[in-house]
């Protein structure tokens, strides 16, 4: 199947399943529940969901399995993205091209969506583990949780630092912490789940770790890119941004050829880990690019 | 032992465990982790945690088995209250007589460490199911780790639906729901968590559990009266903030004497609870009596 093609499939398939997390009923939290769906349906890429979904596929075919670790994860993105639009974060006024929850809620219902998302995506793993009986499955998804929750906490931290740095002139080193921590951590986390879940070796748990390291920090340097040479109607959000923060990103480090140049090489490279499983993981090889590639 | 000396015994023991949880260590976030520290070493009454461990002393000794889920219990309760402080929900600027967490770092950080604490909680209960080889304490302790997730679900929706009820006339149900899920729902895990990692009886447990749901709402409505008759300088926070917000609460409801009354009556239930335990539950009796009498 065509990647755009495959990518939409999976997106259906993901989107599908979130409708099943919904909160529909009549209750006083309501508002609550609206403002999480808000956020979690307004037409993300599902990048982290498919990741895991892709990885579990390239071994079985019973994707059931790896759902609610594929909803989990879609969980943690939003409550990510909702605290980090928030005015005393980076202060965005929109996401998706339509306006950020506490602009479309209220602040406090903002605050609590992201707190009820995250806390939402470990009712669904310990859901998961209790469905099952299988003491080996037990303890596969019990190991799967604690990796889930030190990903999180990376992603917490390297949000932290990202704000902490703003406007301030850092190292590569620290440049590089930020990265990994952010945005690759959670994407790591996701090629992890998918292979975990699917039983691999650990020879192939480490490359499969590999790519997906190195697409993580392929992703965070095209969002520097997209930043600075985006379209904002594409984007649906305001360019040009990290500029006005003073952010710290590729682009101001290395320039914008120098950060394309090494989002090039990365790609590459996290190609070049998937070889040995030629065409079955032509998606994954694909999504590398399309990661490259991307205009939003 | 005098309940007083047994209860600080208890903080004691308590304070000793979270210091081992704190990230002491240079590192980029290093704010993010005062931050934390900040705020769980502030000096709250360690009251969850307390109630955890008493309860589980109702049945057995070795009280290490039920630390980590004392300790994730403390994360998240002052999770919820770094949270609620914030200018987006209750714009609070002293807690336990300090500066809030936002007013002592800044808004960013105190958004990112409740989430940092949140997610702690769920990395320690995932380390300790992952230490365990037992298969029957790991479904045991599986099954505690979903009643903690939906336990903070109901205290995150509790405390959304305080925060939209400010100001509005409400009925005696929604006053009830709030109060239930804000603060009870909490308190009622943490003694479920003692019980069931004892492994008491499905009688045991339902009883325990009234207790818990009893002093929940003895706990609530005991903050309602002191945020009127409170001292400041003891509370270590504004009294009148209810009124200035015109909060729904028991008091607002029922009148400070119907409040008072209401909190008698409950306190005496949740001792009824515990007749059966004799001598033995004598502190958990003299902790309802504590929290009816409490000034802070």
């Amino acid at each position: 199947m065509e990647f755009k093609k495959q990518l939409k499939n999976y997106q259906n398939i993901i989107n599908e399943e979130l409708e099943k997390y919904l909160r529909k009923q009549e209750c006083p939290e309501k508002q609550l529940n609206d403002a999480v769906e808000y956020s979690l349906m307004a037409g993300g890429k599902r990048l982290r969901p498919t990741l895991v979904i892709a990885v579990y596929k390239l071994f079985k075919t019973d994707i059931q399995t790896c759902m609610p670790y594929a909803v989990a994860i879609e969980m943690v993105h939003n409550f990510s993205l909702i605290h980090d639009d928030l005015p005393g974060i980076d202060n965005d006024d929109f996401r998706h091209g339509k306006p950020t929850n506490h602009k479309q809620f209220n602040e406090a219902t903002a605050i609590l969506a992201g707190d009820s998302l995250l806390n939402q995506a470990y009712i669904t793993i310990a859901e998961d583990i209790n469905r099952e009986k299988d003491i080996t499955n037990i303890t596969k998804k019990a190991k799967i949780f604690e990796e889930f929750a030190k990903a999180v906490d990376r992603m917490i931290a390297g949000e932290h630092i990202d704000t902490e740095c703003e406007g301030k002139q850092i190292s590569d080193d620290c440049l590089e912490y930020i990265h990994k921590n952010k945005t690759a951590a959670l994407l790591t986390l996701c090629v992890r789940m998918g292979a975990i879940l699917a039983e691999v070796t650990e020879v192939e748990l480490r490359k499969l770790t590999n790519y997906a390291e190195k697409i993580g920090l392929a992703f965070q340097i095209k969002d520097d890119i997209l930043s600075v040479e985006g379209n904002e109607k594409i984007l649906g959000k305001p360019v040009g941004n990290d500029a006005r923060l003073k952010k710290v990103t590729y682009v101001s480090k290395y320039g914008l050829e120098g950060a394309k140049r090494i989002l090039e090489e990365i790609t590459e490279e996290a190609i070049n880990e998937l070889k040995e499983y030629g065409e079955k993981a032509e998606f994954l090889k694909e999504l590398a690019i399309y990661i490259k590639n991307r205009n939003k």
